[in-house]
């Protein structure tokens, strides 16, 4: 009954039986569960003795073993590896690849979806449409293509390559992620950076719309006005989208709040200063969806001793792990993202993204990440059950997909992880994957990535005799 | 009767009978016109032919010359020249030696008032002190001492030498500049912005307020929000201070406006994006004081011929000219500034400032700069005379100080400037200085400065054999 | 009887008649001559009258034309273009496909044989073995892999991008050119050197030896002792081949001279100093060949204006030509070469060879840098026919191929330009290539490079919308 | 007795009597000695029964003490710390402050005597003829000027903070050192060299030579080539002065010791690879006299784990030890040297020595750095006496001052120090200096140094408020 790799229907109903259902509801987990899919999502849901037997049915005996619901992450960047030998090697039609093997990275590790906030749009749209369409297999891919207001990754706000490398080259590659929407809405007039998104979402591609209310390149500093980010939020609304905000600062953040957002990244972000306790109480009364990234002490220790380690990225932390306790108490809705992506053997050496990569529990790799993140979040004061639900119906509430995804219930599609260990007890059991059901369909995760571009071995550049 | 270099106060009234008197009123130029001084202030103007001989007067026969205001500058920055043979060399107390230089090169040239709206506070106020009691000549200092919200100059937001200095120096000469209202304020919710300008305000020393509606490091994004802005407004004008801001994108600017600012820096400058019409006439309605810079023709054609002038500057120069040509139709309230301070020879080899001073007309040189600026101002529609306010009665009721300065009018401070050709004729009149009066003592402007610094022949670093 | 891209051997004799042929051996232009060609050589050459009807014949008739003997190079990198966008993106089997493009780019330009002077040896090495082979077309390639005791494109000595990439990866691009004798040589023992010398030439590949005798990195110094030197020579001839210095000061030339080499590379290059005038006298009277490079006033006066060109480039300039005067009033071996390669078109924005590219008469074209060169060199007092013995015969003799190459003459492999104007008349007649024979097949040279690489249109990168 | 800072010549002779007295020529030591000055040099030197008494005597019992030769430094840079805090805040004339300063500081700690090897020529000029006239007080300064074939602190050669700075300025700096006789020579034929070389002696003010074997830039390459070796050392051995070089690779050293050289400077130093034994035989058999310098484990612990320590540096460090044991082992003659100055409080944040001064142990500290220096000679297998001999008689031989200075015998000058413990036990009893002798006068050298300028508390560039 285990498929190929690419996700085949199977002819009938399959029923899950016997295991114990962490539904993503939040509801008391339930022993011997029975999981009825058809036609690619949940059909019948309750206890194994209950079970209508008089259907045809194939049954998978998942006896001792715990059903959750497909994981979501809310940040990811499945081209997120923006070193040259990367950018370069890849470029531009082999993007796809790239972005093939990172959403089946992750799928492999029982994250049936991710949010894409900021790549090269193209890429992202084709192979999200050709995993739609069922022509590869990997995670539903929701993406944003450029985060607006945001130069692409060899602009001065992210990896300044461009200081040394062929302008003309630069600028090709940037263009990939810019779209249109790039740095220099942070020149422009209100009313022509709703002019500027307005052409932006016509042109089709995009599931959703994130913006810059912070500057990336300083960390600081804002880079579109109140007027701008109003107008941003009210086009992407007008499109029936959501629309986030990356906001680092403690003024930012409420600027973005102000114009409307309906998800905060990097929500617990406010860099030297902490987040005031009215913004902290103001997030958790609205319940307005806010994505936290965290650390733990393992992290910290090593990156803090390694000599690449940027110094002022250390300083930082400690603010955002105190935000993070504080909008836990308060009842916050959080979301759990990762921001990362697929490394392979020589990003550790990157000049740039080396320093997240060598130290344990990097919390930039998907597919592993997200177990260190469930556990610093417990340290923060988070139950189990409540950060499952980040990685789940939180994020599917949060991007308005909730209809179709983010619980194990009658009517929404069919995606399902089945653990041999119960992920509550101890958040490294998210790790025992045994299966990863997705629109109804058993994967077959274990032979994935199918075609591994930068995950294979070797460096990437062929060296000498 | 010409008095020694300091400005030794004449033992009764001096009146300068027989020139051309333009008072900065923006009344017809009177002709064989009396100016009667004491006490440092005028006492009486009016027709040569109605001076009331009977008193007891110095006469000074400037038959045939032209008297105006004593001129004003505003945004000069007395201490400009931040390379580190500079910042090192003369640090720290001998930052007063660079103050006094600049402050008598001002004077020399008839500019008998700057406002220093960056620079080391400490020097500044010891300087302008000095100047006030009488200790040494000078032009009248009002000074800001930092951009609120900005580093000092080898910060990443000016010139940034720090990146090779030593940090611990390099974070020294920044201090001189900080005091305590840096970066660090982009990070702070608005409220601890708040309280760092009040006491910033509380410790004294500063004369206005300046602060950063724009980011300088990239010359866009938003550096404070619009409510920290407002509080730095209101911290001002609750200190009895006037309020501005350095606004370089349009969205900066509206904010600015929005926070009720008092007077425009750069209110020119929207980089690649011109200022919406709206703008433009909303500025004009309220007669908000907007400084204009402007280039000439002879200075864009070499600077974009330098090898070392960077591109990016030369962008948003056609912006820069066709904003405020549309500011002037307008009818906005502008005022005159250089930005300018003092340069040595070897300045024009800086890899910073001498691509803005190698050119010819270059803007930024204190004394002699002012010329270009007129000049630049009439070809972009201006009248001579409305060119003249811009110099004079414009900046004091910009700062607040019409009271005292501006026009030369009975009651106020004795400020004069006498010109032996017509500066109405052609600005570069404004260069023939033969008098220059400030507080009612006429100042032996030609051997000015008194103890030249950067100014004098050589390299500043002496050679070997 | 103008065959496929790929040479097809014609079944028999071929003969090309009418035209005047300039042989390569430095006599009288032959008018009305007739050159047989058999089995890939010539086998008779002599006045058409005189050719011997009796035999089957392909006759070629080119009455009017110009017979030359192939041209050859005796500097060309065939991989040059060392920018990241183009190693990374071509790495590194396709490195294959830059080597093929550059070897037919000269072919077309009618030079059959190039001698590569440092690049990455494998790729290098698989397409001469093809080209000789007859599997693919190009220009004949001796090679050298690399410059012994200089590191790879982006080590030190040369275009330094490792300062910002992936360490890993740029060591790993670098190993392409090192081959184990990169720039660690420059540490070692004399013995050590010549040990690893040793290996080098006997791991096969390379045709002849190049060394470092000036390091690259400064322009100046001496990368190799004399008893390096000497040991490098005596192993490349031990083994057979000729050895050659790349030396850039009057001392690194005497060393190179007095360590025996067979060649001098950038013969006319002492830096800042003139070449002593006892130096120019040994290397002519030694006969002791010596590639000479030159640039035409037109690129000098543009090199010179722009922004990018380095200034320490423009500084020596003088001293070549004045060195190169000498050299050719003395009476020594010039060899001609461009010490060029192939660009794309984006390659005159790289901020390291776009300066070298942008001005007209750029030297380091492949394919048509060599009639700058002629042009120069005859305003430098060399005779035409002299200039073309530096492109055919001298280079032949300097590394030890007279036997096979250089002239038209029986017994030698039938390489053979067909010009249809006099080259000797002026050197921009060699850009009118009529036919190109190579081993005695003729090229369809029209249709060169088959498969365009960089020389393609367009960025190499691909943009967006 | 003891007398003012400066250095009071005692009116008649003195005496010191009761100590034991390890007199510099590897003699053993001799108990209850008597060392009697008169006139700034030894008259007499005994057993302490052997004293006449009848003569005038001032008596200084330092019983219980030892006494030992003034200590003698064979490198050290008395204007080291090259930052441009540094080098512009006492530029120019402010130099002779530092030279002055780093002079007493070594006095203080008992070295009597430096060789500095690299300086700016003028200054060190001065403020050595001002001590050898009594002017000030300070250890005796004999000077090489520059290095010849190198350029400036801030040229590519040393510490190049020219690519940010001023060129006018940078260049104004390094000419203080370069004096012509600077970078160019590398560009020169040998007997170019020579000229300026012969003009460089004949301008005055050296008292040695000292030159660019390798090039210092990249710690390894040829800086000048046999020929111009020769003829520098035959200039310097014309005009009666030592010669000696710097050589960093096997080969470089070869050429030293080729040309003739009286001295080798890091004659450890070898780079990546070993010193061949045979040169390790030769420098010893001809007692070449030799500098080493070596590294504490302490200091390679911590250097390796500070992230500003260059990996490079750190590579070198074991084939320098090895060197070390193996030349110890081999009987040649050692010298002492720390390639030392005088540092400030704000040195150790210095991006380029910051390395070096951070961890503990730093090898480049003037005045303590000589205690590791003997300790860790003594780890390489050096005997005490021996190690005491490297720091006196050795120098004073190779530098052919001998005759003067380097031991405790009639005749020569007095230079004395006595220790309160038996440096032969420890070398870290060096450090327990009683009395500092100079010329036969006891110097103040707790009160050492009198003006501090470097090593006064705080930072060299004063703060806010």
């Amino acid at each position: 009954m285990v498929v190929s790799p690419n996700t085949a229907r199977p002819a009938a109903r399959t029923a899950f039986i016997g295991g114990t259902l962490i539904d993503g509801t939040g509801a008391v987990p339930l022993p011997d569960a029975a999981v009825v899919v058809a036609n690619g999502r949940f059909e019948w849901v309750g206890s194994t003795q209950d079970l209508d037997r008089a259907q045809e049915l194939r049954l998978v005996d998942v006896t001792g073993k715990f059903l959750i619901p497909g994981m979501m992450d809310a940040n990811v960047h499945l081209v997120v590896h923006c070193d040259p030998d990367v950018l370069l090697r890849y470029e531009p039609g082999r993007y796809d690849e790239l972005v093939v093997e990172a959403a089946q990275v992750a799928l492999r590790a029982g994250i049936t979806t991710v949010f894409d906030t900021w790549g090269p749009l193209e890429a992202l749209r084709r192979v999200r449409d050709r995993i739609n369409a069922g022509e590869t297999t990997g995670s539903r891919i929701f993406l944003a293509g450029n985060i607006i207001g945001n130069g692409g990754p060899w602009s001065a706000d992210f990896f300044p390559y461009g200081e040394r490398l062929n302008p003309v080259v630069t600028e090709a590659v940037n263009a990939h992620w810019e779209q249109g929407v790039g740095a220099d809405l942070t020149w422009m007039p209100a009313e022509d950076v709703r002019r500027a998104v307005r052409d932006y979402i016509a042109a089709g591609g995009i599931d959703f719309v994130k913006y810059a209310s912070s500057a990336h390149a300083h960390l600081r500093f804002i880079a579109l006005s109140p007027d701008a980010q109003r107008a941003i939020v009210e086009e992407a609304h007008a499109a029936g989208m959501t629309a986030q905000a990356c906001a680092l600062t403690t003024e930012a953040l409420k600027l973005a709040i102000g114009a409307g957002v309906d998800l905060l990244q990097h929500g617990n972000s406010t860099g030297r200063h902490p987040m005031p306790q009215e913004t902290v109480d103001l997030i958790a009364a609205r319940q307005l969806p806010c994505v936290i990234m965290l650390y733990s002490e393992r992290f910290l220790a090593a990156a803090r001793a390694d000599p690449g380690f940027p110094p002022n990225w250390a300083a930082p932390f400690e603010t955002k792990s105190d935000n993070a306790r504080r909008l836990i108490k308060a009842g916050a809705k959080i979301l759990h993202a990762t921001d990362g992506g697929v490394f392979g053997p020589t990003a550790s050496d990157s000049p740039w993204v080396g320093a997240l990569l060598r130290p344990p529990d990097s919390p930039a790799r998907l597919g592993t990440s997200h177990i260190a993140w469930h556990q610093v979040m417990i340290e923060h004061g988070m139950t189990p059950m409540d950060a499952l639900l980040t990685a789940t119906r939180n994020i599917a509430q949060a991007y308005g997909k909730d209809h179709d995804l983010g619980t194990v219930e009658p009517g929404k599609r069919a995606d399902l992880v089945v653990l041999d260990a119960n992920p509550l007890d101890d958040p490294r059991h998210y790790e025992r994957v045994v299966h990863v059901v997705k629109d109804g369909a058993v994967v077959d995760h274990r032979r994935l990535p199918l075609h591994p571009v930068l995950t294979q071995a070797g460096p990437t550049t062929g060296g000498a005799r």
